[in-house]
């Protein structure tokens, strides 16, 4: 016996989020049937208002609900320095650290040899049309993954012949981490980043 | 910096789901963000359409889009046994056996003396009801916890003076079990209902 069509329909449609599996999405639709109709009507209506207004800043890639994003139509950052990262979340990462106020450049992946992207799939174009001689330092924030590291590298090839610092974000130990715990590459890049105390 | 309004609602929405956290509901947020437009428009749909056509069978408390579940709609099914369940959760566990052929009656929760819980606020007295002369055997199946248990017992007080048997599911080692990591109240229960070889 299978359960009722909407109820089949609403628990596909839980599978599609992520980590979200059969059982996950049947406790799901059990919440919803529990929920008052205001409280459905609401989620529905975000679901739609959600895809209507939100879109990416036409200046960095950010997300936002206008053609720039908080960050770029600010004009008391500081417009010398470009964080580049992968996603919108890096974004609201670094944000939280409340210690960056330059501007960022969302590149919406990596390349990725395997998967077969290129520098045409991503924002990459638009970043070079950013350099003007008003920036100084281009801070690459990819992640350090092999794809991240990839990307890194061929942004900072690109920029070479440009009037502008190209730095890369540190890799190390993890802040209250332990030697003992980390894989050969953290410990490696620790190493290779050692400072003079 | 925060995100953008939309994108806080749809997460505040995401916060409801049982087992949703911050970082789950951000994670849900950006995966609905890479969806096609008509495919949120189906999962907002489907929230809609699910609120709007799920209710409870009118005979046994299970869920349905009818007055009627199909279980309670086929004659076919033995008429003569009826399974007590908490949850329609339960009912559909059982279904998933094809093993029992009988009807339901599905509570919507147990007695519960530390959440104030009556059998007013269950779907009991309609349980007494369907049992006509046609019924022979009631089947408790609530869950073997405490609550569980309570609402078992009390069921059998109640129907002590009609004209039915009641029996109560087996509880014990779970195939596959080991003695070794059974709780006691399991092995308890398993060395109470042995049967002869």
């Amino acid at each position: 016996m299978a359960y009722p069509e909407s109820f089949e329909e609403l628990m596909a449609c839980f599978k599609m989020l992520p980590g979200i599996g059969n059982k996950g999405a049947e406790r799901m639709t059990y919440r919803i049937m529990d929920m008052e109709e205001d409280q459905v009507q609401r989620f529905a209506e975000a679901l739609t208002q959600f895809k209507k207004r939100i879109r990416y800043c036409e200046t960095c890639g950010n997300i936002c609900e206008s053609e720039q994003c908080d960050i770029c139509a600010n004009k008391e950052r500081d417009q010398s320095t470009i964080c580049v990262v992968e996603t919108p979340k890096d974004v609201f990462a670094m944000e939280k650290l409340k210690e960056y106020h330059g501007l960022y450049h969302v590149l919406g992946g990596t390349i990725s040899i395997m998967n077969g992207i290129t520098m045409d799939d991503l924002n990459i174009h638009s970043l070079f049309d950013r350099i003007t001689d008003e920036v100084k330092e281009v801070i690459i924030a990819t992640n350090p993954t092999s794809d991240g590291e990839t990307t890194a590298l061929f942004l900072a090839r690109l920029l070479a012949n440009r009037n502008v610092e190209v730095t890369r974000i540190a890799h190390g130990l993890p802040v209250g981490g332990s030697l003992d715990y980390a894989d050969e590459m953290t410990l490696l890049k620790s190493l290779e980043g050692r400072k003079k105390l």
